[in-house]
């Protein structure tokens, strides 16, 4: 008897994460099938893979772009295609999906996250701002639900492949980081770093967001705080460390002090086929073997928290609890907005969330409209305090 | 309700491995008890774990060491006090025994691992010469008495915990090695090693036996063979990598290129505890934890074959099948045995097991009588070349 393949909603198909997902699934034919791709805008990309693909549903929040792609589709594709915000929850739950793929960047993702685990559908999830923004509330929605929350980040996807379901031995976590491209330099030249050097990222090839929070290391901060809510570790126990060849992609210290850690070579799809065939493995001819002789030498060192306030704010709104991390994240989205659109410098990133982060004043993350709330006033604070500057 | 205590026999209780588990069960007295001990004949050194641990069984295979013991201990203990090989079968039985760590150096374990399997005791095995000679046969027995082969060697007890029970995900088994006080050295260099150098095992102290063969590889080898039976992987999958730092004890690769590993401080407490202990792990306040930035490098070198004959020598004779790797394993204990007594010089090592190897008409190794006839040629063989030199 074949295997039951697994039907898989992708939200955020044309993005970095979204891209490689494509391609694990057409790698893998015979285990998966496409129920709905979601993206933004870009309808040039999607056209060709609604073809091939053939899923029930297909969203893009732009409308212009949504109408663009449904003049161009071929008469004989069955498809709805649907544009807005609230679309993207019917994308999210599409008939026949038993896992959702959940790589919206930033917090547009949360809602239609929310909207598939109360369908009672497992999740993999690309979108660490979910967690950071609510993790408390999306934990406790898991649990009810009973669905899987599958990590896809390579750190969280290391983690969780680390643990293998001993979750009870678990003593601590060793996030691994690149240190991204200014690793080791001072508070005085990060001041005159340009958004150009910002968007080199040594290991990675990523979307614009994530490669500016991995220069800032506001993205290892969002990972701390997303592995607290997946792996239920307290902060104090969650170390990070920079590995500048990204092959160990994070380690797990077991209560007898054994150490379990995962590696590969950086490439995405490992970590995006394990979260969607777990838990099972499939073999993948297509992805190149790890070689430690040719690797040659690994490297740790200590993050510098100082040249790098972000980790630090980061640690210090995950310990905060309530609704910091979740002020922290949209502060963040909004100020890396303002630098990528050379409206702030580098370091004032860290700056603006930081004033944010001490303006705000604590809610409990208990609904998702404590957490838009709370994310939509972020955001003007944000916005405010850039203008003032 | 407390949990039952496991009773442990310790076959090998005086030397480096039979130390470092009666500190483990010495640590962990709420969850262990110590049903028999054996040694060879350092009764000075059993006599007070006799008095601490109460074991119902005390052996020494040296009757003289055994009547010292004896005549020493107080008139209060009750232990029954025996010589003799014979002897070790009982200590490796002894009531009440869960599970049996086989920890004497060479193919004398081999008898009283056969005699726990069949009594359907778990076995935990440090001796790897029993798989190395027996394998097929042992690994068919350990099936049929449907009991545990846990591995307490550091890099088997890596495997085995990466693997985590997913066996039938495992692609490749890459096994590390510390390269021993020679890497890098030409056969030339070799040729002039002395006792004194070949005895400094860079990360490890262990007995001389395992140290000599550190310095060949031919430990390495010999773990090829393990691995092999132990964890069913052809040897073409298996793949040494040389790690002088001794951080990672080995790494598994998955069939979908994922690859976990194991890591720690080099301290055989852990390996032996986690064998005593699966599959739980126990909490370890003693053992120090592994501090990757004080670590700060790790290499990954190519083994070199040429200079180190004895790897290549186990792969031919792991593939080789039948009863070349029992040949293999007794020849180099006498080889080591003669250099060790500075017979032969540290090359001639491996020439010796060559020859034996080469004149060997091999048969199958379908039972303990056929291991032993196998093992003593093989003794005669080696002593006659060492003779003939």
């Amino acid at each position: 008897m074949a295997p039951k393949k697994k039907g898989v909603s992708i939200l955020g198909a044309t993005g970095s994460i979204g891209t490689s997902a494509i391609d694990v699934i057409r790698n893998n034919k015979e285990h998966f099938f496409v129920t709905a791709l979601a993206a933004k805008s870009s309808w040039e990309v999607l056209l060709p893979l609604v073809i091939e693909f053939e899923p029930s549903i297909v969203v893009l929040t732009d409308v212009a772009a949504a109408s663009a792609l449904e003049s161009n589709l071929p008469q004989s594709q069955k498809c709805r295609v649907m544009s807005g915000n609230k679309a993207l929850d019917l994308a999210a739950t599409a008939d026949n999906t038993d896992i959702t793929l959940c790589a919206c960047s930033g917090a547009i993702g949360l809602k239609s996250t929310v909207a598939a685990i109360k369908a009672g559908i497992d999740i993999a999830l690309a979108n660490k701002e979910v967690l950071v923004a609510g993790g408390k509330y999306v934990t406790e929605l898991v649990k009810k639900h009973k669905v899987k929350l599958l990590p896809v980040d390579s750190e969280h996807s290391a983690i969780f492949q680390a643990i293998s379901g001993r979750s009870e031995d678990v003593s601590k976590i060793i996030l691994t980081a690149s240190g991204g491209p200014f690793y080791g330099k001072s508070c005085e030249d990060l001041k005159r770093v340009t958004l150009k050097d910002a968007l080199k990222h040594p290991n990675w090839s990523m979307g614009h967001k994530i490669t500016i929070d991995s220069a800032t290391l506001m993205n290892k901060g969002l990972e701390v705080i997303e592995a607290h809510w997946l792996f239920s570790v307290d902060y104090d126990n969650i170390d990070v460390v920079v590995h500048q060849q990204s092959i160990i992609h994070s380690l797990v210290e077991m209560k007898d002090t054994s150490v379990i850690a995962q590696l590969g070579l950086p490439d995405m799809r490992l970590p995006i086929q394990y979260a969607l065939s777990w838990p099972e493995r499939f073999v993948s001819k297509q992805y190149p073997s790890l070689d430690l002789i040719k690797i040659g030498t690994m490297t740790f060192l200590e993050p510098d928290l100082k040249a790098f306030p972000a980790l630090r704010l980061a640690y210090e709104s995950g310990k905060a609890g309530k609704s910091f991390s979740t002020v922290l994240n949209s502060s963040n989205e909004i100020a890396v907005e303002a630098f990528v659109s050379k409206k702030i410098s580098f370091t004032a990133i860290s700056h603006v969330v930081e004033e944010v982060l001490n303006k705000h004043i604590p809610v409990d993350v208990d609904s998702l409209d404590v957490i838009i709330e709370t994310d939509e006033w972020a955001r003007n604070c944000a916005h405010d305090i850039i203008d003032s500057m």
